[in-house]
């Protein structure tokens, strides 16, 4: 029995999703969580969406093949028993034999959440990237109808990058506040590894009137990692999770979407 | 020279505001902090509201005499130097030199921000309270209403509560709710010791069904604390700051208070 789970997680103490030797990654905890629920030696997952060290999952989704037979509400109940206080199961649907959480994956989302203040964040420290020179929204708009469609996005990519193809097709930059706090959401096919915190590098240095918003093409049409801005901080960077087929049923929403100020 | 300084700091990791030999307080990083800016051997502070660990503030107001002559700007800026990320300064002010932000506060504000569902935080963990049976908005309404005005609080107040009176006025309880999140502020002249997690622990026994809310009024009128729920966790609890005389014109908001969900 395939079964499919939303993950939520605060990245800060992880050095990202991918299992490591040294296990302080999101997925080590939760393989353990698992096999110490089913009491089985391991249990291996496959998720949508690696993310980076820092970065944040509101609905990361993995699938495994369960080995033994339990409530599905108990996977999501047991496993949390075994989880630390940072992450937690919040659903768990039996999936087909054959659904693949990152192949069936139709597209993902990430919000990217910026403190624009004199001073640092306190409260939402690891939470937030933080600029303290003023954004301007236009411009970044502006900008980002440049990015908008399929691209090369080799400009945004960072050298360990192991895509088989840098063209992707970005369907949504969309930017909003709320006082001090911007969000900025992105949603494409697939992201290259560091694409949003280089698309927020190259975002705020046009929002801050430093580069005007043509030079994102001009980055962009470049291909060379090295005309873009640098790569900004995963702090702010929220794993929204991936799009499957509506016929999957999946949830596609967890409570701390409403969670984030805007 | 007397400043006033606002501060916002995540409680998580202290026990509590005030000084305390071992040093793992938000008063100790503060004065610290202060202290090596200065060059000063140690500047002690005195602040509106203590709150107890695992409590968060937003602008939280202390005053202190500037042993040495810094523009204001500075002692944000450079005081923030030596202050770990999870505390920050947000404003200074000069003020009268018999300016006291103890005693010349009119009233409090705090804020309990709470998680209602199945699934325990993850993501908020240390930021919210959590109730997973779900709560009715009517009920804790109308119990609201039997603590609104001036009472003896003895009922809400723990043992250690070293107040001189327990007789408070208590100017507004609203309560409202975003998706899963439920936000409760509360204003009063001054608050007893864990008065608010007292009434949250009532509320949230009337909001769950568990009891009416005249049970609210009869806990009151025993001001016995045995007669009362449980205390419920720090983890949800913001102090928003304290309010002073408009002519002090003091900051009554930082931007964290935007990032609050609701």
């Amino acid at each position: 029995m395939r079964i499919a789970l939303g993950v939520s997680y605060l990245g800060t103490a992880y050095t990202g999703w991918q299992s490591q030797p040294h296990g302080r990654t999101v997925q080590d905890r939760l393989e353990d969580a698992l096999a110490r629920f089913a009491d089985m030696p391991a249990i291996t997952t496959l998720c949508a969406g690696r993310t980076d060290a820092g970065v944040h999952g509101l609905n990361q989704v993995v699938h495994f093949d369960a080995p033994v037979q339990r409530p599905l509400a108990a996977w999501v109940r047991g496993t949390n028993r075994y989880l630390p206080s940072d992450i937690a199961v919040q659903w768990a649907r039996r999936v087909p034999a054959d659904f693949h959480a990152r192949n069936h994956a139709r597209a993902r989302r990430y919000a990217y959440v910026l403190l624009e203040s004199p001073v640092r964040p306190s409260v939402e420290a690891g939470r937030v990237g933080w600029v303290f020179r003023p954004l301007q929204l236009e411009p970044m708009q502006a900008a980002a109808q440049h990015l908008l469609g399929t691209h090369d996005f080799s400009a945004f990519r960072a050298a360990q990058c192991q895509a088989r193809s840098p063209v992707k097709t970005l369907r949504t930059v969309a930017i909003r506040r709320r006082g001090p706090y911007w969000r900025f959401d992105f949603e494409a096919d697939a992201f290259l590894h560091h694409m949003i915190r280089n698309l927020m590098g190259c975002l705020i240095a046009v929002g801050q009137g430093l580069r005007p918003p043509g030079w994102v093409a001009e980055v962009r049409d470049s291909r060379s990692r090295e005309r873009a801005a640098p790569t900004f901080a995963p702090d702010g960077l929220y794993f929204l999770g991936p799009v499957y087929d509506a016929e999957l049923d999946l949830p596609e929403r967890t409570p701390a979407f409403d969670w984030l100020p805007l």
